[in-house]
């Protein structure tokens, strides 16, 4: 891509006001600018720009309206308490990036640009990071297919695109425990499928099974489409269980999302010498473990929510409460660990944050 | 919806050139005007309105863009000998529309407006129905959700759009044999998943087992995702074995479209008194057929291509021909039945086809 360390810029010159620290709402507020890039099939990715936040101009006949061929990722800048703006491992949200990309056919980007387009935005909206306890300036990374064509094809053109939304804690009283259930009637994808894609048909069909369950239940646990009997995600979370000392994960199975977070809790825990296993685990081990007493702790692991402990489990109408309906110690211990490195509160020995540089933070009257 | 029986008029004064007959390819050109509703929680679905087809501006924090709740159907406008304009079974597709609907958490439309706003756009753009042998007025109806917004749950705010492409004979040279292969690493959808639903992401999935076929392949056999062994559809369409006699297709299971053209098949065959079954089929019956000389005929059905005749199945190296790779008598016979209850050339015993009032072609010199 020849222009590629050249991202032409065109700031706008009012902002937007900012939202307070305590208004703050997932994904619903957005800085004032984005990135832009452009695919066609004979110039590649090409005019890289930062533009103001504005609406996108999209035919109706554009293939993602159609034919869903998207790809996102998701991702956060978080402030220090020196006033540093940092990422957490933001190369394996690229490189994931570029492998749901294969699967939904569409063209590779060069992470290390994309990593530095992100910079570049961040190090222009500076003051939209909030600063209170437990926010961070979300990240959206996301492709969409542009050409205006019925024909169900790969489509010959695409716009990549960066957006960013000041956002919350995700718990507004701290880490604290959900309920979910067992999902046994919806699937939400199958191996060979797009499930290890962060693609938006997953998301599309993850809906129905939250919108059917019962009140109160915060995610729902997904089984595997084949047998339906072994665990795969909550909701858009990976899902660890600790039974019996030793705390297990679904292993890889093309139908699981590879998650950033998992990734991070498998090698503190092993840091830790706490025993993880990544393993196929089924709903009657589970159910097993709780029944014997052997089942310690559950939890979710994501970018948005971090560490998001699990206090009951529903299962065709059974009501198993873990923990005493409390957090654990390794769901807690996993949650102020990777919050510490991320917002910069705890030394990193894993080398995972990634510091911005020229957006240190002077002006600490600004928002949040 | 208060307003539903006014639809705004909002035509262009002038139109844009219109493709010669040999020029018509599927979905890549559109007509002068298209038709709009939009949905808030609070409105329901309101100001229904016809328009300059134009691009849409939708924010890119639009839900479509990156969790794929969309839905679509396909239908096609026919000029019959006499200058009339006809649909074909129209309020299947908007019921299959809301059957969509209700899996992907859209809010469900009114099926018999919507009938109605696709006949009075059509009779807006009446020059545009092509008039070459095979040729039409492809029907694009879909909805997108478009609420700015990144938190993974229905949308709020919706867009319902109409869009017409003129299109010719899907084969150039009359009905073809194609070659298809047998799909055994990606998976198109799972019982439990969206395979009944006609939303982007069964499309966005699809892409990339043709992709990786060889050359000369046309569409991918989808088997089922659970066992990988039962024949599901057939590239976008649904499909047809003659085995000694009897004609066999996939029953709906849950993970299959139900097709229009399909359904229309089935009608035809029980009035013919052709034996036909709606039932799981393996791909190994269909094998064992073949090699026994039973395997008389095999077909796609869809809208787009109405009979696709299949020549040959290539399963894991294995060339199978069926009918000496010719079309065969019943696919042929249903071709030219169906094409002609849809173009008013044959009697329609069955009441499909309904003519769209006000559209009499008296200006034989318009377009294709």
């Amino acid at each position: 891509m020849e222009e590629e360390h050249s991202i032409r810029m065109d700031p706008c010159s009012s902002g937007k006001d900012k939202p307070q620290a305590d208004q703050l709402e997932f994904g619903r507020k957005f800085t004032d600018h984005m990135f832009l890039m452009d695919y066609t099939g004979e110039k590649g990715w090409h005019a890289p720009r930062i533009v103001p936040y504005e609406p996108l101009t999209v035919d109706p006949s554009a293939m993602v309206f159609h034919y869903g061929q998207s790809v996102f990722e998701g991702m956060k800048a978080y402030l220090t308490p020196d006033g540093d703006a940092q990422l957490f491992r933001p190369e394996r949200n690229f490189q994931r990036m570029n492998h749901s990309n294969n699967r939904l056919c569409i063209p590779s980007i060069d992470e290390t640009f994309a990593l530095k387009a992100v910079k570049q935005l961040i190090a222009l909206e500076k003051d939209w990071i909030p600063k209170a306890e437990g926010t961070s300036l979300y990240i959206r990374p996301f492709i969409i297919s542009t050409e205006p064509y019925l024909g169900v094809a790969p489509s010959r053109h695409y716009k990549f695109i960066i957006i960013l939304s000041p956002v919350g804690a995700y718990y507004k009283e701290g880490i604290n425990p959900i309920k979910i259930a067992v999902e046994n009637e919806y699937v939400r994808t199958v191996t060979g499928g797009t499930g290890e894609a962060k693609t938006g048909g997953n998301y599309a069909a993850s809906l129905k099974a939250q919108e059917v369950a019962e009140e109160g239940i915060a995610q729902v646990l997904w089984l595997d489409g084949v047998e339906r009997k072994y665990i795969e995600e909550v909701g858009s979370m990976n899902v660890f269980f600790k039974i019996n000392g030793t705390v297990i994960t679904p292993a890889l199975n093309g139908s699981i999302l590879e998650g950033v977070t998992r990734n991070s809790v498998i090698q503190l825990l092993k840091q830790w010498h706490v025993p993880i296993e990544e393993r196929k685990i089924s709903m009657e081990e589970v159910y097993q473990a709780h029944k014997n007493g052997s089942l310690e702790e559950a939890f979710g692991a994501g970018t948005a929510a971090v560490i998001s402990p699990i206090g009951e489990l529903v299962q065709a109408g059974d009501h198993l409460e873990i923990n005493d309906g409390k957090t654990g110690a390794i769901a807690k211990r996993l949650y102020d660990t990777l919050t510490g490195i991320q917002y910069g509160k705890i030394q990193d020995p894993f080398g995972w944050v990634e510091k911005i540089e020229d957006v240190k933070q002077t002006n600490l009257k600004a928002s949040g």
